[in-house]
């Protein structure tokens, strides 16, 4: 049953050589590793803009030189990503060129930092793609934090069912909205440069400065910056790319940072000619340029942007569920995160890695009920942190390497450490409260990897098979120890019994009998000793309706004597197996419970002999 | 840890021959088994008032009459049960007695009310005292369902503790009620038969008769006669009484309805007296008639009787968690139940019982987020149905035996179930939505009780020994074959293989490769033929990155060719046990699914060989 609902929504089984076939091509790894970045045009210009206008309607003029140090930045970024990419061809991003060039601490601050950016992006895109929906359709909103997580588990269905078709599905959306765009913005800026358009009436702004100069300035610019989350995205999955891999993936990323500063560049240089002021209505930037643009809020033009921005913004959160895997891979192989985060799934993605995103994101989502709009400062210091640690990173490695151009190439990764870390500085100066658990979970996560790096390496260690050592620890048994726990005598008894006697030379019944009824305890050994008259049948008498302790107690005793007598030691336990496996809650799981109890016992093994029931 | 705080809560453990101990005396027995009873004399007369009054203000002179008839219905049943007492002094009340006269379906319709009955009783019971809380306190107004759900789980921690302790605790509540009650009423009647009373000013009513007549009775009378539920109790839980068991339990029973009789009436006639409308004040009637007894809201009589309900109301629902565990025990050993509710706890309450019944009444209360009172209907058609066959089965009973006045036996009898029969009929003529429900889960129930037993007796049919069929089935085997599952070679893997040789004269190794690291799959091969030279290692290949199918294909095979050969097979999967459980989840589960496979197999023995670390 499981198995079929798991065909239907995952379906079959790759084998493990089909993993080349699941490569991507770069129009189709743009569509899937895209999303965030580009999603962010919808919304990077507003921020800007609300943040000057806050201060003052006549700062609104800084968003020109705003936006050019934000392209800046992303040119930094961008090169940046690509010799990172050409350095690192395995992926792991920002985690791999800050452990390889600053050492461990600053890998595991980093990729730190991005796993739970990750699951940060995935909850805040799902919101604001459950807002859009919500706000064409009114009357869904009370369902509004359901929508977020059925965005979720929808992402995370399609993520496990491969990467190529979801790259499939997420074409649709991205590329809708990268050329609607871009019609859009020739075509705004066609009327711009002829005259030919109508502003929105706005209402008079008469206000004194409020706020303005450097803070303002970094305000506007901090919250501009966060629209570059994302980018580092693509540097994450190089192993994802057809081969030429490094070569594909850098031409990607290029491709993505050009259509990024394009539509970011458009969008503000229209949101500034027309004038728009954020405070002035309800609408979103891009739906009053949609507007103005196309002549009014019914033209097809505004419709097509509305529904593009809604789709893409649904979408952006797969580029976590592209990265989150890769990079918890990448540090499960380091043995920084559990294992299972190395296991390939059915159709070859990293299932656990998947999973573990979605329900990182659907509690987020709980805890903040779908309100997690605020979290977005303390996500950009998320991604700063790490755009930092990789970028100084790599200048330490073009030092190392001093190959061609390295002073060149040192100076792009220079400026862009240095824009992220002054970033940094500027997010936690001007939002510090809402930063500040920043401080509290990286130490805590950070904690989490070394103890679990400590513990794969201490288990590694007591495994290792030792030629000394074994010499000692081997055991040259004379014979086998079987303790046979008896309830009553039943066909399971029997069987068990039987089985009993050929694996071992010493059979031994254990019966546990409380002070209820005595004739039928007396029976129960009466018949056992019928059955089996060559075997020793034990009654342990128990005054407090316990089988467990007085059971372990006597098998304690009898370890130390099978140990005496260099024998080895098996505990049976006889159990039958209903016909369901929900008729086991009729059954009482006294076997379960002795299990559970001699797991933890040196020198005995637990055996389960298992009788079928039929019906 | 988890023992400390069972210690805490629950006690030390108690010896099963130190049940009697545990036994009950009169007084205490009253404190644990009349809550329910008697607290419903808080709300009786009001429900039976408030029916009236909502017909016509004119048609409460009614209340004298009907509390008559509820009085003549009482004195049937308590009668009733005296002799059920007396007749079945083994307990399990309305179930046994339906059971044994009228036969299994009548006893399942019994026993079934009565146990989902019971955690209707706890759910009221807790949401009313929460109510009752939150009318002292508003501020913890929006805490109500928490302080409900506390509440349960408070009375579970009691009742696990054991019979004597929760009575202890119960004695306070009980007695409180009823001494500050009786002083009420004696005083009260004293100042309306010397005319010294005020009675409040109300508004006056003008209104034609809407409702008068036979329905309005019928209506009042079916309100008025949920207060009768709980009296049953007492006759589940005669075990639970000092020797002589049936006398004590009936005399405690007396005295309970001898209480119960005195203070409805007294309620009633008071009500009555002051010509109490329950429409024209959103106070209770019986804080009303407090407030006029003592004079006034601020009197200490007043605060006395408002804490005294308050506090009978918070322990009402201990009824429930006497009878119900009683009850499902008898219930169980019918093997209608499943036989967990026959384990009893370390204290000797059937704990398993317990802990059903407070997580039903938790799921009530979530369900229905704490308003429960409109549940109060069902709940009456739960009590009396049970109320009608157990008296009617009486009749049978009598006439059975036909000893000394049978005829004037089985005539009170008849009383009690014609009344307890007319009522259930009136409650569905007059509440049919709010009781349909009943028809809908009794069939459901009752469907369970019936698998749950055809399951154990075809358990008990397949596991019983038959003396020839055993011979056919016993096994004299030549040999044990152990199949050991390795991953790579560790101290756990050459442990496990000197296990198995120890218990078996055929061990073969059997290896899982992958299509990843050819290399080292040869490694493991030439590394466990270094230590085992003698031992036959087998290297299974997947495509598929599973390990299940393959190993389940190849046991299958080997199973085979020990069958032929008369040997046992063991599969044996060495694990090792890190020191802490938590840290489980950091390795892969992959022996725990292998045991999940194999426990459906015929004739293999699944055998885990555990490894400690000591790290």
């Amino acid at each position: 049953m499981i198995k079929f609902l798991k065909r239907i929504f995952i379906g079959k089984p790759l084998k493990t050589n089909e993993e080349g076939n699941q490569s991507l091509s770069k129009i189709k790894a743009l569509a899937m590793l895209s999303s965030d970045a580009l999603s962010s045009v919808a919304y990077g210009t507003e921020m800007i803009t609300t943040a000057l206008a806050a201060g003052s309607a006549l700062a609104l003029w800084m968003q020109l030189p705003i936006a050019a140090l934000v392209l800046l930045l992303l040119a930094a970024i961008t090169f940046s990503y690509v010799m990172i990419i050409h350095a690192y061809p395995s992926g792991g991003g920002a985690y791999i060129v800050a452990k390889t060039n600053w050492g461990n601490g600053a890998g595991l601050v980093a990729g730190g930092s991005l796993l739970v950016d990750y699951m940060l992006t995935v909850a805040v895109s799902v919101a604001a793609a459950a807002n859009a929906i919500t706000s064409a359709f009114p009357q869904l909103h009370s369902w509004s934090l359901a929508i977020a997580i059925f965005l979720v588990l929808a992402l995370m269905i399609m993520n496990l069912r491969g990467l190529r078709e979801s790259a499939n599905f997420l074409m649709v959306p991205v590329y809708l909205f990268v050329i609607s765009m871009i019609g859009m913005l020739l075509f705004g800026i066609w009327r711009v440069a002829t005259g030919q358009y109508t502003p929105e009436e706005v209402a008079t702004v008469t206000e004194s400065a409020k706020n303005t100069g450097i803070i303002l300035f970094l305000k506007a610019f901090s919250s501009g910056s966060s629209s570059l989350t994302g980018v580092e995205a693509i540097s994450n999955a190089v192993p994802n790319f057809k081969e030429p891999k490094a070569k594909n993936a850098s031409k990607t990323l290029l491709i993505m940072s050009l259509i990024l500063a394009i539509l970011f560049a458009g969008v503000t240089f229209l949101s500034y000619a027309y004038q728009i002021n954020p405070l002035t209505s309800d609408n979103t930037v891009l739906s009053r340029i949609a507007s103005i643009t196309f002549g009014g809020d019914s033209s097809i033009g505004f419709y097509v942007i509305q529904f593009a921005t809604a789709a893409i913004l649904a979408v952006a959160a797969n580029t976590g569920f592209s990265a989150f895997p890769m990079l918890s891979y990448a540090m499960a192989n380091d043995k920084y995160m559990p294992h299972l985060f190395k296991d390939k799934g059915d159709r070859l993605g990293f299932s656990n890695g998947i999973a573990a995103l979605s329900i990182g994101a659907i509690i987020l989502l709980l805890i903040f009920k779908g309100e997690v709009e605020h979290l977005i400062p303390l996500y950009a210091v998320g991604v700063f942190v790490p755009f930092t640690l990789s970028q100084s990173g790599m200048i330490i490695h073009w030092y190392r390497e001093r190959g061609s151009m390295w002073i060149g190439k040192s100076i792009i990764n220079f400026v862009g450490a240095f824009i992220s870390a002054f970033l940094v500085v500027t997010l936690f100066a001007l939002h510090f409260t809402t930063v500040l658990p920043y401080l509290i979970i990286m130490p805590l996560i950070i904690l989490f990897f070394v103890r679990v790096k400590k513990h794969y390496v201490s288990i590694a260690n007591q495994l290792r098979v030792n030629p000394q050592q074994i010499k000692d620890m081997r055991k040259d048994y004379d014979g086998a120890m079987t303790i046979v726990l008896l309830g009553s005598v039943t066909k399971v008894t029997v069987s068990a019994v039987d089985y009993a006697k050929s694996i071992s030379n010493d059979v031994i019944g254990m019966h546990v009998s409380f002070d209820t009824n005595k004739a039928k305890e007396e029976e129960t050994q009466r018949e056992f000793e019928r059955y089996f008259p060559d075997i020793r049948y034990v009654d342990i008498h128990s005054s407090y309706r316990d089988v467990i302790a007085p059971t372990s107690e006597f098998i304690s005793a009898m370890a130390g004597k099978a140990k005496k007598r260099n024998m080895s030691l098996t505990v049976l336990i006889p159990q039958f197996v209903p016909k369901h496996w929900y008729q086991n809650v009729l059954h009482n799981q006294t076997a379960y419970r002795l299990r559970r109890v001699f797991v933890k016992s040196e020198d005995i093994t637990i055996s389960s002999y298992y009788y079928q029931l039929e019906e």
